[in-house]
C-alpha cells in the first residue's frame, strides 16, 4: 500500500493556496492535507479544515483563532501568528510544504522546512529575493529540496531537466507585460488601482496584480531565477509575451531553446512541483496550441517600467539590497491599492529607499529581518514625502 | 588526451552532409572524419577529401569513383555503389554514421551500422519509414544507437529528454506548410516545379522540398516519430506554423508542454546528436525570440494536401505499406521534377499505388526491398496511365 504524502499548505485561502488544495483534492490517493495556515479568512479557513481535516490550523492572530477554534472539533489544533505559521511548516507528517503565503512572513517557515529536510513547493517570491543566501546556503549543505511553484520557474526547471549549468547560456523569463504594456509613460504613473488591477491573461491576487503591471513581479522572478538555478544576472532575460502562453524558456550553449507551454493555470505547475520527477495526469482541458494561434514577442521596456531595472541593480548588489527592493515595493504597493500614492510612485519610492540604503551581507534571518524592518520604514517616510 | 571519435558520413555532399561537416570542421578536438559518401559529385567529394582526409570514400558507381581514385592520395581508399555506402558506415575507425544519404540506398548502410553497434546520426528518412520494424527490432535486441537529426525528431529528443512514454501524451511536428499553405487546391495541382521550389524557411535539396510543399515530408516524419518515440499515430500530431521557428513539441499527461526552438540551421541538430548527452557551445549566432517577434500555428489542411492523410493511413497499416507510399512518392516526384507529371499528381500516385498494394509484414531487409521494387514499377505505369 501506498502512504499518501503528508503536505502543509501555507496560504491555503490565496489564489496559489486555493490551485494547491484543487490539485490535492484530485490526488487524494497521493497526497493528504497535515496542516493548513491562512491569513483572517476564516470562513474559507473553516470551509477547507472541514474538508480536508487537517492535523493542525495556522491564522493571523488570536482573534482570528478563536473564531477558527469555535468552528472546528478537537481533531485540529489551532495555532497563530509568525509562529503557528512555522508550527504549520514544520508538522511531522509534513514531507512537502506549499509555500504560498505573501510576504517576507514566509521566510522563516521555508527555512525552518528546508532544516528539517522537506521538500518546498515555494511560492513564496520573497523568501528567495530577500533571503536567497540563506535558502541556497542550506540546500548546499544537503537541507531540504526546493521546488519552484510559479509558472516561470516552473518553466526553466522543466526546460533545465538536469541540464548542467554550463551547458546553459540564458534563462528568459516571460512577462505578460501587464496591463500597461502600450501605455504612454504619463498615462501609466497616473493609473488608477482599478486600471493596475486588470491583469490581461492571470487571475491573481492584488499584491501580484499590481506587481505584474509595474513589471516588479519579473523584477522580483529575474531575482529567484538567480538563486533556483544558480545564473549570472547578465544570463537572465525578460521578453515580453502578452499571451502568457509562453511560460519561460531556457537556452543552451549549442543554440538550442527550450520553452514550456501551456494555458495560464496555476494548478499545472503546482501538481508538477508535487509530484515531481513523476508527471501525473491533469484533470484539465488539454492545451491547444492552434487555438492559442499567434504569439509574440517583445522587449521590455525598462523606461516605462523602471522596476524592473531596479530588481537587476538590486539582484546585482546583492546582500540586504533585494530585501530592501522588495520591503519598499510592498509598502508602495500597500500604500496604491488604498489609494494614498500613484502608480509611477512605487517605483519611485523603490529606487529612493535603495538609494539611501547601505547595503550589507545577509547571514541570518535577522540581517534579513532589520533590513526589512528598516526598508518599510524608510519606504512609508519617502511616499509621506513625495505626497506632500 | 581524449582521443577524437571517428565519424562516417554518409551523403556528405548533399544539404545535410555538408551542414555536417560544418559542424565536424568546428570540432576537431573532438571527432575525425573516417570515411565520407557522396554520389556522382565527384569534385565536391575531392575537395572534402583532401581537407578531412578520410581512409575510405563511397560513391556512386565505378566511374565516379575512378575518377576521385585519380585525384587522391594513397591514404584513402575509394569504394563505391551499395556496397560501398555499406562499407563506408562499417569503417572500424568510425563510432558514429551521419546517415544523411537520400532514398531507399542508405537502409542498407544503417543497419549495418547498427548491427556494428554504432552510433547512428539518422537524418534518412526512408530508414525508419520503410524499415522501422527492422531498425526498433535491432535498438530492442541491444545493438547500436539512434539520434535524429532532422530538426522535429531533434526537437521531440530534447522535449522528452528521458521521459517515460505513459508520461506523453502527445507528439506535435510541426510543419512550415510549404510555398501553397494558403493556395487554393486547384493552384496546387497544377503547381510547376519552380513554384514547388520555393520553401519559405528552410534552404534544402529539391526532393524534400518538394515533399514538403506536398506535406508528405510532415506524414513521413510522422512515420519516424512513431518508430523513433514509441507512439501510436493517434498520439502525432502536425501542426502548421509557418515561421519553423518552434521546430516541434511534446504534450505530457499533467497538460504541460515542452517545445525547442531555434534558428533554422541544421548545425544545431547535427552537433547535438554528435555530442548527445552533452551539448557544446555553437558557433553560430544565438537565436533571439524578440527578431523572431511573432509565432503562429494552425491546423494542417488535409483536403489540399492528401499526403498527409496518405502517411497516416500506411503508418496505421503498417509493414510494407510505408515503404510503398515512400518509393510511389519518390517515382512521383522525380516525375514532377523532369516535368513529367504535375503536382497534384504526386499524392494521386501515392494513393492509387498504395491502393493496389497487398501489404505485408516486414521481416527482412529483402521484404523491404521487394516491396520498394514493386511500388516503382507500379507508380511509375500509375503515372505513365495518367498522363496519357
Amino acid at each position: 500500500m501506498v502512504v499518501a504524502v503528508g503536505v502543509a499548505v501555507l496560504g491555503s485561502t490565496g489564489s496559489i493556496g486555493t490551485s494547491a488544495l484543487d490539485v490535492l483534492r484530485a490526488q487524494k490517493d497521493r497526497f493528504r492535507v497535515v496542516s493548513l495556515a491562512a491569513g483572517k479568512n476564516s470562513a474559507a479557513l473553516i470551509e477547507q479544515a472541514r474538508e480536508f481535516s487537517p492535523r493542525l490550523v495556522s491564522v493571523a492572530d488570536a482573534d482570528t483563532a478563536d473564531e477558527v477554534r469555535k468552528e472546528l472539533g478537537e481533531g485540529t489544533r489551532v495555532v497563530y501568528g509568525p509562529e503557528g505559521l512555522v508550527e504549520a511548516a514544520m508538522v511531522d507528517e509534513a514531507s512537502t510544504v506549499i509555500a504560498a503565503v505573501v510576504g517576507a512572513v514566509g521566510i522563516e517557515a521555508v527555512l525552518a522546512a528546508l532544516r528539517a529536510n522537506k521538500r518546498v513547493a515555494l511560492a513564496n517570491k520573497e523568501t528567495l529575493v530577500a533571503a536567497g543566501d540563506l535558502v541556497t546556503g542550506l540546500l548546499k549543505k544537503g537541507y531540504g529540496e526546493l521546488l519552484p511553484v510559479d509558472s516561470e520557474h516552473a518553466a526553466i526547471h522543466q526546460c533545465l531537466n538536469g541540464a548542467r549549468t554550463n551547458e546553459v547560456s540564458r534563462l528568459i523569463l516571460t512577462a505578460s507585460g501587464g496591463p500597461f504594456r502600450t501605455a504612454p509613460l504619463d498615462h501609466i504613473n497616473q493609473a488608477t488601482p482599478a486600471e493596475a488591477l486588470k491583469h490581461p491573461t492571470w487571475n491573481m491576487g492584488g499584491k501580484i496584480t499590481i506587481d505584474s503591471a509595474t513589471l516588479m513581479n519579473k523584477g522580483l522572478e529575474v531575482i529567484e531565477a538567480h538563486w533556483l538555478f544558480g545564473m549570472d544576472y547578465d544570463s537572465i532575460d525578460v521578453v515580453v509575451h502578452p499571451q502568457s502562453i509562453v511560460h519561460s524558456l531556457v537556452e543552451f550553449v549549442d543554440g538550442s531553446v527550450l520553452a514550456q507551454l501551456g494555458a495560464p493555470d496555476m494548478r499545472v505547475p503546482i501538481q508538477y512541483a508535487l509530484n515531481y520527477p513523476e508527471r501525473t495526469p491533469g484533470r484539465w482541458r488539454p492545451f491547444s496550441l492552434v487555438e492559442a494561434g499567434v504569439l509574440t514577442f517583445e522587449p521590455p521596456d525598462v523606461t516605462r517600467f523602471p522596476a524592473l531595472r531596479l530588481a537587476y541593480d538590486a539582484g546585482r548588489i546583492g546582500g540586504t539590497a533585494p530585501c530592501v527592493l522588495n520591503a519598499a515595493n510592498e509598502v508602495a504597493v500597500a500604500f496604491f491599492l488604498k489609494e494614498a500614492c500613484r502608480f509611477g510612485d512605487i517605483p519611485a519610492c523603490v529606487e529612493e529607499t535603495l538609494a539611501a540604503h547601505s547595503p550589507r551581507a545577509v547571514e541570518s534571518l535577522d540581517d534579513v529581518l532589520d533590513a526589512d524592518r528598516w526598508a518599510r520604514e524608510k519606504a512609508a517616510h519617502v511616499l509621506e514625502r513625495l505626497l506632500v
